[in-house]
């Protein structure tokens, strides 16, 4: 007899149950082309009804590792389904971040480097409905405006991390994300960069200054502007140079809601 | 002239604005009486109205000085209210996290040691209204039902974290929530156990086997009991002893939503 | 005119000089066969010599980028030759630190699952003499036999970090070290386990128990029979299931010195 | 019978066996005068010889609590002698960790602040010597000389964060190592600045720029003047705002030792 199938008779549903924290290689669609090999940590979670002890914690497991070949948007979501029907769920939610590497190019040498960002995807099932959420966060360079502007020469500058999350319903590229918060940025960051392109780069940052407020609001302009991304949650975290502390700023907007 | 205060032309206002992962010595009220030095990570926001182009940061750090000693939940308020007048905003969200240390006494010795504990305290106000949430992770012992069932002897065990977060709108301690996870773990921890005190809690644990799913329920029934807590979220997350993965399950429930 | 190689006038060789938290997709040898994708955090450098003011961190870059495809020990060695070259130093330190996947089956049923492990290449080039590291971290089961010896029924357990760290001449794989901590735990870990293997794990450990010391010298026994393994360190953590501390244990040798 | 006190057949000694991850709070004697109040963590260790089976972990927690109150480098020499006699030891191994926290004044306008560091003390006792080591990490800022240089305006800067470890035979305060860091960098940190503070630490970093290079340099410099500090290690990471990665530079000496 199966100990997690017994009747319970606390009555108190369970709003998520499963795994996390379990790492597995994954291989991820590229906007380039082809596919790149990373590695991936899920968690993965159903609804429990109030009349059942347990769910069924092995067959999170068998579900991961009958996906575990070329993730794509389309295959993430019918892993969300598949899981959902095994455990006899009416709700199930997955989330796998991995470290994804794009090749960069030197802005003045063209020198190839390879720049690695964090994505996360997200999905909901609540009943029929499947929600997809992409995020990630990308490291930029924010040149401060206040430093600049009252210095004789000069002005403080780090590194930052831009994280944004957006819901859509039609296809994008976590690339376009990552593209947005860099292009928003001081700076974006390279992989490798020789002498004359770290003029170029330091150059750029100065004539650039921006707040946390100035990133997270000119990516939240971005976002608004594309209709595919239906809510969308944009953070920055400036690991402030002169500071042991960091400076921290978040937009969030639900365009599908009132007033949203 | 102030770069921060000049008008900004985008339209947008900010949710949150602030800094974070700032650290600070605090003194916290315990409930044996007293008070104790312990040292605490904040993050502290204010909303930014659209006109505005950025906030004074160093006014957050500022008001963190002026309050240093003996926060109590009652400070901790006042220093949220005294945060959103001084930066001029509307909304304000303050958290602090610190490791909380209460003696224990072995159950058969009474050795005393000690325990550490993760403490939250979260103050959100918005206009007029501040809610308050505490919330503890409270490490434990979960034994595993299914493996004690099935096995000839033996049962595999571990130790797992509890989070539980609450809003209250009447005092209450944060060691009555780390009470609560303690006692309806398989068993609790302790600083220091002598022999006779391991075969305490080695039976006890024995005894008492409970799934990922029990844990949650068990410890949402005593917060469905109390009319203080008027939303929760309970979490435990079991570092599996046989997997190198984590189970995981959550309840949350708001008493005063319809249906809540 | 570079600001690097400029005369430094203090005097003052650096030990080591170079790049850090650098990740970057590699492929892996694997004793099955075949190569597996992964992704490895790099450090890399080199001495830097007194007359000299500053290294190139672009060059460390660069040989990483001519690397990054199925890293073998023998490439690894290349590696440290050409970084030790194209910086004009007379020693050089390379470690790549990467989450392994190994397929593992039940013990019972058979049901394939995964199982990861971190593993760490490091090379050290102290003039002509190359010497390799290979580090593996292996999550394991302990069961603490003082507590099945006084308890009526049970005994705690928790899953365990072993940490194996070898110096060889000749070639090993990795997986012989994952191996040889597995064998000498309480019991191993898997990825899926089905109810019958449940019991079988269950089982195994309690007819197994040992203490952290019992782990560390079963796995320094096991490297000292092979003589391939010149020097090693063994580390046991165990995140104890009645503490909130971990109990640890350590053990290295050197065969090669007097006395080792 | 105590298992632990068993004999052991292996004949192998264990190096070091303990607990470790365990916090504790503490009270630290100031340079400025009275006490402070943290939280630390711990590893104890002790070695084990061959004969005997297992140690006695709750031993360590003992020993713990009965010196919870004003650790000074006096008392925390002490604390090791016990700890090796009540384990019957010959040698014995003793870290604690804390965030320690001191008073500045901003450059300009004095306002005062609050900087975080983090401090270590490590003991050990091997046979009847006692080898004491203190560790400071010290965030600052570094700006980069070849940014500097060949940019028409600005630098691109970042924090970063400089390691000292030195052993000394003879008094000193963990303060003087943070004053050495802080003073060899391009510039200091502050817990809080003004406006025009923010102009005065902006202006002091373009003037003073230094590679990851030059500050192991110039801080290994200052410990080679100094008669009381025997041997030490010195590091600097530099979390490069223009970069995903660190730039690296580390010295180590010991001045006791022929050649050192």
């Amino acid at each position: 007899e199966d100990v997690q199938g017994r009747a319970d008779p606390r009555n108190l549903a369970i709003n998520k149950v499963g795994i996390c924290d379990i790492r597995h290689p994954v291989s991820i669609a590229q906007r380039v082309g082809g596919h790149q090999s990373t590695v991936a940590t899920f968690g993965m979670y159903v609804n429990l009804p109030h009349e059942f002890k347990g769910t069924h914690m092995s067959r999170f497991v068998e579900i991961l590792n009958a996906h575990e070949h070329q993730i794509t948007l389309e295959s993430f979501k019918a892993m969300l389904g598949e899981m959902t029907e095994r455990l006899e769920s009416d709700n199930g939610h997955i989330e796998m971040t991995f470290p994804y590497f794009i090749d960069k190019y030197a802005p003045i040498t063209g020198e190839k480097g390879v720049m690695d960002y964090e994505v996360s995807f997200i999905g909901d099932r609540i009943g029929d409905r499947i929600d997809m959420h992409v995020e990630v966060k990308v490291p930029v360079t924010t040149l401060c405006p206040c430093s600049k502007d009252i210095s004789d020469y000069g002005a403080h500058n780090q590194r930052s991390l831009v994280t944004i999350r957006v819901k859509a319903h039609e296809f994008f590229w976590a690339e376009e994300l990552i593209d947005i918060a860099e292009s928003e940025a001081s700076c974006e960051l390279f992989g490798i960069l020789k002498r004359i392109d770290e003029k170029a780069v330091t150059e750029r940052a100065y004539e650039n200054p921006k707040f946390v407020e100035d990133v997270v609001r000119d990516i939240a302009t971005r976002l608004n502007e594309d209709d595919r991304f239906r809510s969308y949650r944009v953070e920055s975290e400036n690991f402030e140079s002169i500071h042991n502390h960091s400076a921290y700023a978040m937009i969030e907007r639900d365009k599908d809601q009132p007033n949203g």
